[in-house]
Formats: structure tokens, sequence, C-alpha cells
């Protein structure tokens, strides 16, 4: 338990005469506390900075040897499908023309793969700079009042939106006419090795992800175990030697790591249609225009955005911390409605014929009621709230799946496998703005962050907390969209490997398909295993040390020492490298192994089953997790009669809703967003690699 | 905390002066007080058949209902087929000959159904019945010591083994053959009919899993939330009123339930491989030895449990608790080796061409390192034993899944769908060791909690503890088996389906195919959901039941008041009765609504995508409940110096321990082993509406 007054005390420079204002404004009204503040304030600024950076180049460095090691492989897989020659081959489709050699193949690949990994690794580091000056910003104009904060939140998600979906089409525009130059006609050829750029940048979101999602729960679930629950302090007390790891964490795991992934799911969606499409009428007839139509709906998307933005930031102005919610809302519909336009434009405008293609969105917001259910049985303690949690987590899948089998037949009825891309396609295209609003939530949280650590008044803190929780909801529509649209890309890019590798069927009934389905079916669930071990153990070090400190450091308790922030910082980057190699492994190594030894058969078994089975995990996992997460908030926030009589923090219902929250962290950000990109990597880089498989694969069935 | 002299101050005629021998005998040495005991232990005894039986009738007329309804409904849909003519048809694999009508195929598929539900009923209620006495008695020979306990806990179990196996078995010998009195050479009718045998023993299976499943964890979780947690008393102590509830459910949930599940399997891969028979060689040439080759099995599994029981009751003797375990082991070496000999035999008999087929085992052991990994996990907390076990049972899927693979794979290289029926049915056809292993457990189980109920000695509590912990490995052993056979099962079941249908291929790529497949692979998810959140709302009522008793009763917790059972049995049959409805509407009706609206192919994607879905979650769930207990136990016996570390009960590891139990039973208890019955069961009765799905079925896109 802890209130405001008790916060003041232990502080040295606090100032207790903070404004309190509703409006914007009272900003001139320093005090020379606040000067002190602001100085401090700067400091651990700049040990999370640091502490960002370094994690991210420590990172960098283990993913650039796997990026020389995988670009090699790439070339030489690719390249031996000829035997290296630099003859021309006959085309796959049109066997009476003549295409480049496969080693040209091989290199334009490389080359690709090189480009989408360094395009992704340059917006997630972008996107986390921005994400780290923002936070502070966030906190000095949340003193202002909660419609500055909004704005300053909200623009520096939009920054990095744009950034990121500018970024991805550029690089993608450029390269396809630079590799245009030497391939000409050859589009197939020219299409396959635009793949590698898909394969790049989802490689680079996979690391990014799972290693920022380690670094940032470890720390997470550290500082709550013994600051939270042993100490009873409050969150983001600068007491917890591993608050600023958990700061990092928020930048280098939600932002980072999101971005990458959202860049990964564009690159490859936008990949797999154009794949399709080089081998349908718009590649045959040569019709550029309609070649291009999945960059131009991705162009559109862009400025649909940045109109949709001003009506969040200069259009309408913020009041109130309840007007926050439906102006996130306002965003998504607003931009989906343009973009309903926009695509009908681009469509009318670009494609040869007027077909029209038709996106379901797939979203699952984890309403107010069953929420209640789950804070209600923390009553009964923590293992009651577990068990509901999980079956809400389970209920959850139903809404979504439904909603991506019926996208995906509509999608699938009217384009085949292209009208799958580019759905898939629709709902990313939009990414600008989704990305806008599911970065202001942990921007607006770590901002909560720096204004507990700074000591500010504890005014400034709800308001954070307001914009923090305004974007709840709106952060849960981002996550099934990112789902679905990782469901339907890695469909595509499935339906390409199977055109690509010239299977012409995948029959479940024989036993090569159906024992690379019933494996597929369990990859996603090893891989859980192993990042959730990893958070696990990771969060066991962490532990560990907070206690150390706790124990060893004389007067961190009452606020007279600092605690060794360093160390924890250390120890979070060091765990999430370490931990996020075996789980890489297994996704990069599988399609290629399977590929290798099995044939395509089973891989396209593999794929499918990894799908239809990831995406139920990632749905689930996600789901539970955050009911954990809103059961907690409803007791903390005491809202209402029902909220009062499970609170207030402290109580047993309050402990066993945070050991659910505690739970709930691994799976709503390091397992289940990871595995959107399981599903999405596993299948382009099959298709990256479907002509060495379909030449030299299934080595085993050979032999035997 | 408590320890026996605690336990002995509040009970009034507890004898203190307990034999305490190792060896058999001092069983002559009762004292007053002993029989006085036996009085009181005989009314609780009285109270638990009651209880049991009172659930069981209940659950039976709400089944009976389901049953006559069901029946109703194969005779409309399978009469339907020819528009309930009484003219022969051309048989759909000989088109030459003429095939009985439709309609008799219905009746007699209609009679198979309620046979089989009969029998499985039967089966269910016996082994209660056999389970409820063996109880007792293996309390009263606790007292001569462990060997007698044993061997009478271990008989019991075996005599409802061998009942289960030698009543399905000659009931379907029977019917076989008064069928075929009508059918004469008509095969494909015979058996098709005959395949109402298997939908009717699983429909059951599921109807007992999931309702005792409910029962057993409602009754479970809710006696130890309030006794263990808040009032510190220890397990299955009289002065809990849910504790005949509790032991109730044992009977009810796992040997009730476990025998009608394992009743449905066998009569499932019994079915299965009938029907790819008839349609084979064996069915062509009218080969009757060959087409028994089956049953054959069965019943070499059945001589081959017999000899193979006297191993462990009457040509060796127990008399140590080390020896137990091995001996358990010993059994599941010699039945399997015996079956090895004895399927040679049978092939090398009754097959006409000399081709042998291979089953391979799939076995999961749950170790002892990982689960002190759990163990220590606990010191940190319930939320991270939490994450541990979760990651645990994640984990545990990737052996058993490749053990599927490959016996799928190669049992359907020798036989095709024929050769993973007769796996699955060479994994069951030790059914009998296989009941006898997994039954005593929960009978030695319910034998220590009569013995704590009735005040006896500590030692015998430690007993029959022993015999417990000795079973839980190999019954894990035999959940695996439940499991990999159910996996077989349901794919020869999904192979026999879509050749009875006459679909050529299931192509993963069709969107009709693969909106099934990723429907189905979340049923077992939406079935869980279910399960868990019934135990959760069940066990909720029977904590506010528990805390009612113990707050408005006086004098309970000293001991000198008797709680109220009956009221704490009732709402456990309540509950689970009600809440047993909507997951078995969900498992029953899915393939039919499926079958009519989507047609054949979409139903053969939702078979393979609940195939494949459902034992991931199976075993994951299973292993996960099964390491947090065993974690929890690990932390209670003490029995190395790291467990010491942890202990003892009632510290803080301890306590995440028993949270981390409590969230585990409906995993381990309900969801899990109920998900093998909805994945066989829903591929039993896509082959029994075969018929009716190929000629009326897809519905919908038949208007479209």
């Amino acid at each position: 338990m802890w209130n405001s007054s008790e916060k003041r005390e232990w502080g040295r420079e606090v100032q207790v005469n903070q404004d309190s204002g509703h409006g914007i404004g009272h900003g001139s009204s320093m005090v020379a506390g606040q000067t002190e503040v602001a100085r401090e304030e700067r400091t651990k600024d700049h040990t999370r900075l640091l502490g960002a950076t370094s994690f991210l180049f420590t990172e960098y460095q283990y993913v650039g040897i796997f990026m020389v090691a995988f670009a090699i492989l790439i070339f030489l897989f690719l390249g031996s499908v000829e035997g290296f020659s630099t003859r021309e081959q006959p085309c796959t489709y049109s066997k009476d023309k003549a295409c480049k050699p496969a080693l040209f193949n091989a290199i334009f690949s490389t080359v690709a793969f090189l480009l989408g990994a360094v395009t992704s690794v340059v917006s997630g580091f972008l996107g986390m700079k921005i994400a780290t000056f923002a936070n502070a910003r966030t906190t000095l104009e949340a003193r202002k009042g909660v419609g500055k904060a909004f704005i300053t939140a909200f623009r520096s998600g939009a920054v990095m939106g744009f950034l990121l979906a500018a970024n991805g089409l550029l690089v993608l525009y450029i390269s396809i006419n630079l590799f245009k130059l030497y391939y000409a006609d050859d589009w197939e050829g020219l299409f396959e090795a635009i793949t590698g750029y898909g394969l790049g940048g989802s490689s680079m979101a996979l690391f990014g992800r799972v290693g920022g999602g380690i670094y940032t729960k470890a720390a997470d679930v550290g500082a709550d175990l013994v600051g939270k629950v042993e100490r009873n302090i409050p969150e983001d007390d600068p007491r917890n030697p591993a608050v600023i790891a958990d700061n990092v964490g928020d930048n280098v795991g939600d932002i980072a790591g999101m971005g990458s992934d959202l860049f990964g799911s564009y690159a490859e969606s936008s990949c797999a249609a154009l794949v399709v499409a080089s081998i349908s009428s718009f590649g045959v007839n040569h019709d550029f225009t309609g070649m291009c139509y999945p960059l131009l709906i991705s162009s559109m998307g862009i400025i649909v955005c940045l109109i949709t933005t001003l009506f969040a930031t200069d259009f309408f102005e913020i009041k109130a911390v309840k007007e926050i919610e439906p102006a996130l809302k306002r965003q998504l519909i607003i931009s989906t409605a343009l973009m309903t336009v926009g695509i009908a434009i681009v469509s009318w405008l670009a494609l040869p014929s007027s077909f029209t293609i038709f996106s379901f969105g797939t979203q699952k917001e984890v309403k107010n009621c069953p929420v209640q259910d789950v804070a209600d049985s923390c009553r009964t303690g923590a293992a009651t709230n577990v068990i509901f949690g999980l079956a809400l987590g389970y209920k959850s899948v139903i809404i979504p799946i439904f909603a991506i089998a019926i996208s995906i037949f509509v999608s699938f009825s009217l384009a085949a496998m292209y009208g799958i891309a580019v759905a898939a396609l629709g709902m990313l295209s939009t990414i600008a703005t989704g990305l806008a609003i599911d970065a202001y939530g942990p921007i607006s949280d770590n901002a909560g962050g720096i204004a507990e650590m700074a000591g500010m008044s504890h005014k400034i803190r709800e308001r954070t907390d307001a914009l923090d929780a305004a974007g709840n909801t709106t952060a849960a529509i981002g996550k099934g969209f990112a789902i679905g649209s990782a469901a339907l890309v890695s469909l595509a890019l499935f339906g390409a490997f199977v055109s690509r590798a010239a299977i012409s069927k995948v029959d479940v009934l024989t036993p090569k398909v159906f024992i690379g389905l019933i494996v597929g079916a369990m990859l996603p669930y090893w891989f859980s295993a192993m990042t959730m071990k990893s958070v696990g153990s990771a969060a066991l070090k962490m532990v560990e040390e907070v206690r150390r400190q706790f124990n060893n450091i004389p007067g961190l308790m009452e606020g007279t020492t600092k605690p060794d922030y360093a160390t924890c910082v250390k120890i979070s980057t060091d765990a999430s490298i370490k931990e996020m190699i075996p789980p890489g492994a297994l996704v990069m190594l599988t399609p290629l192994i399977v590929g290798t030894f099995f044939g395509v058969e089973t891989l396209s078994g593999v794929l499918a089953g990894s799908l239809v089975s990831g995406v139920q995990i990632a749905i689930s996992a996600s789901n539970t997790g955050g009911a954990w997460d809103n059961a907690k908030k409803y007791i903390e926030a005491g809202a209402s009669e029902h909220a009062k009589s499970l609170g207030p923090k402290g109580s047993d219902p309050h402990k066993a809703a945070v050991i659910g929250d505690t739970i709930g962290d691994p799976l709503k950000d390091t397992s289940g967003p990871s595995l959107n990109i399981l599903i999405k990597l596993m299948a382009v880089e099959s298709l990256v690699f479907a002509p060495f498989f379909a030449t030299h694969g299934g080595l085993l069935f050979k032999i035997f």
C-alpha cells in the first residue's frame, strides 16, 4: 500500500506544490525543485538511452553474424539449384522462354535479403530512438495537461509509423526498379529475388521480438516480483534497481520489436502479392501498373494515414481523459473508411479488369464483463484467477478464427491466393495509424515511469496512466490486426511457395503431408516453451539481483542511496541475447531441415500445421495476458462498487490479480507476438528456398 | 502446518496405539477404538457410495435423454440417404452388386449406437462400484503392510480392466455375428452399421469424462482452496465439508470416466480397423478370419494381460514401498513383450499374406529434473511456478508428437489406413493392464483419504501415499498411451470417413478445406475454455459453501460437530451435470452442422485441424498439470537437501506450489483427457454420418 503523501516523504527534492490544473498551461510556474528534478531525470534518461542503445548494439552484433551466415546460406542453396551455372534456364511457367540463370537469382535474393534485414534494423532502431525522446517529452507535457501529453505521445507514435511505412515502401520500390535493370522481362526471376526482402525483414523481426520480448519481461517480472510483491513499493519506484531495465525494455521490446514485426508483415505481404502477381496475368502480360498494385495500395495507405492523423492532432483538441479513447477509435474508423475509398480508387486506376478485393478485419476486444469475471475469481485466490484467465484466452480465439476463416474464403473466392495476399495488404495498409496507436501506449507508460522516478506529483502519473489505459483497448484491436494479417500473409506465402515448388496439391491424407501437419502444429508449443522458459530464467536472475541490492546496499529502501541500475540492465541484455538464439534457430532451421531432408510435401504440411495452430496460441496468449492485466487494473482503479469490494491495492484479491498479471506478461508480450513472426517467417523462408527444395529436397525419402 | 499429534487431539475416538510395523501381519491386535472407527467409517463409506451412485444416476438420466434423441437423429439422417426406401441399392465400392437398403443400415447403426452406449455406461458404472469397495479394503489392508495394500489396489484395478476389455469385445463380437444374420454377404453395410458401436461408446465417454472431470475438480479445488490454503487443515481432513465430494469425485471422474474413455478408444479403433478392412481385400474376398484380425488382437491382449497380472500379484511379492514402481514398470514391459509375441502369432495365423504391423509406443515421462526446476521456481512465487509449468507442458509435446508422426508414417507405409488402425489397436491391446495401473492410483489415493478421515495412524497414510506416488510415473505413461492411441484412432477413423464419403483428396490449398482446418484447430480451445470455466465456476460455488459451513456451523473447526457433506456432494453433482451439456453439445453438433451445411471437404479439414491441434493441447495440459502436482509433492516429501530447502509445508514456496497444483487440476484431469475424446468422437461421428453428408451435405455451398 502506498499513497502520494508517503511517496513524498522519502524523496529529497520532490516539490509538493506541483500544478494540478486540468487544462493546458501552468507550465511557467516552475519552482527551484523542479530544475533539480529535471537534472536528475536527465541523468536517468541518459542511462535509459544508453541501456537501450547498448542492448540494441549487442543484439545487432549477434544478428549481424547471423545475417552474414544466412546470406551465404541463401546464396549457396539457391546457387546450387542449377549447379552455379551462368547459363540461362527455361522459365518455370513458360518453358519456351529463357529466364535468368539461377546463380544470378541467388545473388539478387541475397542482396534483397540483406536490404530487407538492414531496413528492418534501421526501422526498429529509429523507432526506439524516437520513443526514448518522446518518453521524457510526454512527461513534461503531462504537467501542462492531458491534451498536450496526448498530442506529444501520439505524434511520436505517428512519426514512427510513417517512417516505417515510407521506408519499407521506398526501399522496396527502388530495389524492384534497380533489379529490373538486370532482369528486364524476366519478372518471374525478378520477384522471386525480391522475396528475399521479405525474408530479411522478417528474420530481423524475429530476433527483435524474441530478444526484446525476453528483455522487457525479464526486467518487468523481476522488478514487480521483488518491488511490488516483496517490498511493497510502487511500480516504477526509483528505489527498485530493475526499474531502468524495465523502462529500457519497454522501448526495445514494445517499440523496436513491434516496429520490426509490422515492417516484416508489411514487406512479406507485399512480396507475397508480387510473387503471385508475377505468375498471374499481370506478370505474363507485363502490365507494370497492375504489377505494382500492391505498392500503390501501400502508398495510398500512407496518404490516408497522414490525413487521419490530422484528425487526432490538429482538427480536434483533446481536453479531458475521457475523450482519448473515442479519439483513438475515431482514428481507426476514419483510416478504415478513407482506405476503403482509397483502395477502390487504386483498384479502378491500376487493375486491368474491374474486380474488387474485400478485406475483413479481425478484431477482438477484451470486453469489460469477462474481465470482471476474472477479477471476481481473484477473491478465491491466484489459482482460480489463472484458471479463469486461461479459459477466457482460449475462448477469445473463437471469433477471430471465424473472421479469419470468412476473410480467407471470400478473398480466395474472388482472386485465389492473390486475393488473400491483397486482403493481408489491405489490413496492413493503414499501418502508420496502427503503429501510432500501438506505440503511443508504451510511450505514455514510460512517461508515467519517468514521472514516478522523478518524484513528480501524483496528478501527472494519473494523467499518463489514463493515456496508457485509453490506448489498451485500441492496442488490443491492433494486436488482433497483427495476428489476423499474419495469418493471411502466411497463407498467401504458403500458396506462393506451393506454386513455386510446383506441388499440385497438399493432400492431408498422404502420410508425408500429415506428419508435417502434426509436427508443424507442435512447433508453436516448442517455440513458446523456449521463450517462456527464457523469460522465467531471466526473471529469476533479475529477482536475485534486485533482492541482493535491497539486502546489501544500505539506505536503498530509505531512498538515501541510489541502486545500481546498470547491473540490472546488463542482466536483461545478456539474458535476452543468449536466450533468443535457440528459438530463433528453431524457426530459421526448421524449413531448411524439413525441406532438405523430407521434401516439399512434408514442408507444406509443416507450414499449414504451424499456421493453424500458431494463430490460436498467439490469440489466446495475447488475450489471456490482456485479461489478467485488465483485471488487475480494474481492481486497482476501483471505479465501481464491485471493483472496490475487491480492492484496495495490497488486498488478497489484488495480490492474486498481480500474480495473474505477472504470468500473463510473458504470454502477451513475448510468446504471443513472436508466434506471428514464426508462422510468417517459416512461410517466407520456404518460399525463398523453394527452387532449391524442389530440385534437391527430400533427401531422406530419396535415400530410402 | 500440522503433524500427527495435532491430528490426534481433535478426534474423539481416534486410537493412538495403532500398529506401526513394516511387514505384514499385526492385523489381529485390534483395540476397542478401532471398531468405533470402522463403524464411523462405514457410515462415510455409505455416503460416498450413495454420492457416487446418485451422481451417476443423475448423469445417466440426462445422458439417457441424449442417447434417445441422438439415436433418433442417426436413424433419420441415415435413413434419409435413400429417402427411407426399402429397395436394395448398388454398393459404393462394387457398383454391380446390390447392397442392403440405407433404411436398414440406419436401423442397425442405431441399434449398434445404443449397444455401444449401454456397454460404455455399464463399464463405467461397474468400474466405479469396484473402486468404491476397493478403497475401503485397501485402507484396511494398508494396516497390515504395504504389500497387501498394493495387491488389493492392483487387483481391483485389474478386475476393472478385464471386465471392460472382455465386455467390449464380447458385445462387439456378438453384435457382428447377429448383424451378419441379416447382412449376410454385404460386409460393407455390416461394418458401416457396426461403426455405430464406436460412436455410442465414445459419446458416453465424452459425458463421463467431462461430467466426471468437472465433478471431481470442483470438489477437489473447492476443498483445497478453503481447507489447505485458508484454514490450514490437512488434505482429506474430515472437518472439511467438501471432502466426501472430493472422494466421490475420484471415483466418478478418474475411474468411471477413464473406464468409459478407454472403452471408447477401444471400440472405435476396432470399428475403424473393421471398416477399413471391410472395403479392403479381406472384405472383398470374404475372409472372415482376416476380417476378425482386430478382434483377435484384442482377445490375445486379454490373455496376455491375464498372465502379466499374475507377475504383480502372485509370482512376486511386494514387501517394501520402493519395490512398487519397478513392479508397475515390469507390468508394462512384460505385457508389451508378451503382446508383441502374441500379435506375431495372431498375424501369422489370421492374416492371409505375411505382413507385420509395428506399433510404436508414445510415452512421455515427466522426469525428475524439470520438476525440480518447476519446484525451484516456487521460491519466487506462484507466478514463476506457473510460467515454468506452462513452459514445461508446452515442451513436453515435442517427443510424443515425433513418436506419433513416426508411428503414423511407418504404419501407413506398411498398410495404409489399416496399418494406422491396427497400430492404435496394438497400443490399446494391453488395455487391461493399462487400466489396472491407471485405476490403482486413484484407489490408493482414496484409501489414503479414508485413512485420514478415519483418523488412522499417520503410518497408514504414508503407505497409501507411497502407493499413489509410485503409480504416478506409470500413470503418466498410461496417459501418453491414451493420447497417442487417440491420435492414431482418429486418424484411422478420418481415413475411413474419407473413403466412405468418397472424397479423393483433402487438399489444404482449397479454401473449403483450409477454413475447416483453421476452425478445427480452434475447436479444442473452445472446448477447453468451456470445461475450464465450468470447473472454475463449480469450484467457486464449492468454496462458498465450504466457507459458509466453517463460519456458520459451530464446533466444526474443533471437530466436535460434523460438517454437512451431502450439500457439497449435491453442489458438485448439479454443477457437473449442468456444465457438461455445452461442451458435449459442441463436440456432438459440430460434425453434424459442418457436414450438413459445408459438406465433406470442410468437414475433413475440421477433423484434421482438431486432430493436430487437440493432440498438442491434450499432451501439454496433462503434463503441465502433472509437473505442478509433482513439484508440490517433491517439496512436501522433502526427500533431498534441495527439496528441504524449499519446504516445509506451509512455507512460501510450498504455498506457490499449491497454487500451481490447483491450476493444474482442471488442466490435467478435465480438459486434457476430454480432448482425447473430442478428436476421436468427431471422427467416428463423421464416419457414421458419412453416407448422409455425401448425399445431402454442403447445403450452404449448394445454395450459393
